[in-house]
């Protein structure tokens, strides 16, 4: 079950991308669970990684591979995280990255490895390491879909999505793929995401614009407050249209801007895919002093299993909205001043049940597949919305019987 | 459904309390919704109350009154909550105090009012203001158990409980009532919690000897992290035993042990009584430097929803509690210290799976309906305990129906 369609649009190759996806075996039932993404010499890659002090022993090793050299390719693998694993879990990783080394004519360090999966089982190497010469053979640029797929876990449909723009004159692209369906409140980064540009970009650059897009879109989702040992999201520039993004022109602000959207986009798809989702919720606190408030009130009510329990049964119970703002350890807050909006409808005026709300206008909005709950603090200018989906009893049922 | 037995033991009265309970008709279907608490003269009473800005009417009218003189008798009404009412919400709060002192010859300050159930509508107040002649005629000493049926919600059991304490030679009492079963994470009180004693103990230090039992106890569980608009927790004390708490001699010691053994099976039987729970689990961090990194840790695993739903399904996927740890927020913790106890099965050692640990073992513990989860950080002498349930399908049944 996910909310609404899949994310629209063709997926276009990136030039200096190349990707390959096969069943290794990791995965009872034969299912795709290896990815490879080989990146052509001379690109730049920045990576964001989760802060779940716990994080897993790939993403210890990337983040030690990144600040030894530029990658030149990804080994991804479902079915198993490698978290949890301590030294053996290193080892393991490194032994996977020196294989693909080896067979490739590449530096140790400029493979990285990912994870995602099951915590605390050993990482099957020898499966990854004989699935590798296929890998290797299926390379295309026309491997992004495949991909998408091979790095599935509990999600229910590949997520991959492309945008264009054009720097004077000529056409650049950044194309992504993400998984992601539960563990999801990410902090710094998330889950499983590859971006890539065949734009010309300098590494601090490419490093920042990574951020402040994943602040605005990963950083902004929460289906169920638990936060991922394995979120990691790498952004590759190829370099290959030979258009620079440059912080002295407008190129920056276009690159950045369709940077900006790929990635909320992406964000968006990975919730409306949560665990069991049925309604897309977006939480938008507005007239805020600052974004620390607005995010603390947004998070309370997106992580409330009471509110997130009512917007699964489709209930317009608006004391749980109430709730969950007083909640959210905003001390000086002036509850006389707060409107509640469901969609269209304002349900609390004041702080006070509106006198023209009836119950009947609230249960047609929550009817909806996509609902915005929309909170106004009137004593600021800053706004920040949060996505999120329901709680149904799918979600206890995807997750009761995971390891099953 | 409900964990374990209910709580053992009788129920004892305490001299100059008496207790009434009756249907009034606010509760669809005819269920006691209604409770009268009357004290005797000369009761020293204090509480703690919601932290929550939304906090409801009654709660508002309480700390005002609670200010102003010394409470006689507390009005209390399930069934609807009262709060984000604003100024009505306020006003039907004191007509009910206004009436109910007229007809007891009190002052309307010394009339408390309390209220839970659905948030956001208004308050029946003729209903209870019509029971009240019932109420005064019926009232007891003996009245407890019918009392803590008259609180409750979502519960499925009536929550009383006594302790006796020899002081001096002289026994004295201490007998309470809670309610309590969803939207627990308290922060400061929680819930409906009536406690009484016959013992003499002055003002201040009973509001200090009331803090310290909450911290300990309703301050340290947790269902579903959502925290009540109206959670209140009242301590009488009457002085009728003629026996004196005093800071100078055990006396102290030994009352507040008591009232701290009997919070603390109060809010478990709370926790064994949560939406939906079929387990008890108690959350122990250990060997931490201070009491906030070893609760953050607690919390963190205790409010996980998917350590929930794998305890739901008694799967002893400890890679859950290794991420919940992790998300902590606890930022320069050495995870190759950190050991992880299901019940008494060491799963990890130093940061890693124990090479002795057998799926069988973590599954052996897990099957059980009480469990024990400690964790030990290795790093200093700090111990605390949270206790929280599980996650399951009659959670999200109960509150997605909740209004139905």
């Amino acid at each position: 079950m996910a909310v609404g369609l899949p994310l629209a649009g063709e997926v276009l190759p990136v030039e200096g991308v190349s990707l390959a996806v096969t069943a290794a075996g990791i995965k009872a039932g034969g299912e795709l669970d290896a990815v490879l993404i080989s990146l052509a010499e001379g690109s730049t890659t920045v990576g964001v990684f989760t802060k779940n002090i716990f994080c897993a022993a790939p993403v210890t090793v990337c983040k030690q591979h990144l600040e030894l050299d530029r990658p030149r390719c990804f080994i991804i693998n479902s079915g198993n995280a490698n978290a949890a694993m301590g030294n053996a879990g290193i080892e393991d990783a490194l032994r996977v990255c020196e294989f693909i080394a080896a067979s490739s004519e590449l530096r140790k360090q400029q493979v990285l490895p990912f994870s995602t999966g099951v915590i605390g089982e050993r990482l099957p190497v020898d499966k990854i390491i004989s699935a590798h010469p296929k890998l290797l053979a299926d390379l295309s640029t026309a491997g992004w879909t495949g991909a998408a797929r091979g790095i599935m876990t509990t999600d229910t449909r590949p997520k991959a999505c492309s945008k264009q723009v054009l720097i004077n004159g000529s056409r650049i692209t950044i194309t992504g793929i993400c998984k992601g369906s539960g563990m999801i409140r990410p902090d710094m980064a998330t889950l499983l995401v590859y971006l890539a540009t065949d734009a010309s970009v300098e590494k601090d650059l490419l490093q920042s614009l990574l951020q402040k897009a994943v602040d605005q879109s990963f950083n902004r989702i929460t289906i169920d407050t638990d936060t991922s040992t394995n979120d990691s999201c790498m952004l590759s520039a190829t370099h290959k249209s030979g258009i620079s993004i440059d912080t002295a022109d407008e190129s920056l602000d276009l690159f950045s801007t369709a940077l900006n959207a790929l990635c909320q986009q992406m964000a968006q798809e990975i919730v409306r895919d949560g665990e069991g989702a049925t309604k897309f919720v977006e939480v938008k606190v507005q007239q805020g002093r600052d974004s620390d408030e607005c995010l603390a009130i947004a998070y309370a009510i997106a992580e409330s299993p009471l509110v997130k329990t009512a917007l699964f049964a489709s209930d317009a119970n608006w004391g749980r909205i109430v709730m969950a703002i007083g909640k959210a350890g905003v001390q000086d807050l002036d509850t006389g001043l707060i409107d509640i909006y469901l969609g269209s409808v304002r349900i609390v005026h004041n702080g006070e049940r509106d006198p023209d709300y009836h119950e009947e206008m609230g249960s047609e909005v929550m009817q909806k597949e996509e609902i915005v709950v929309r909170i106004s603090l009137g004593r600021g200018r800053v706004a920040e919305s949060v996505w999120t989906c329901d709680l149904s009893h799918d979600y206890i049922q995807i997750n009761a019987e995971y390891r099953t």
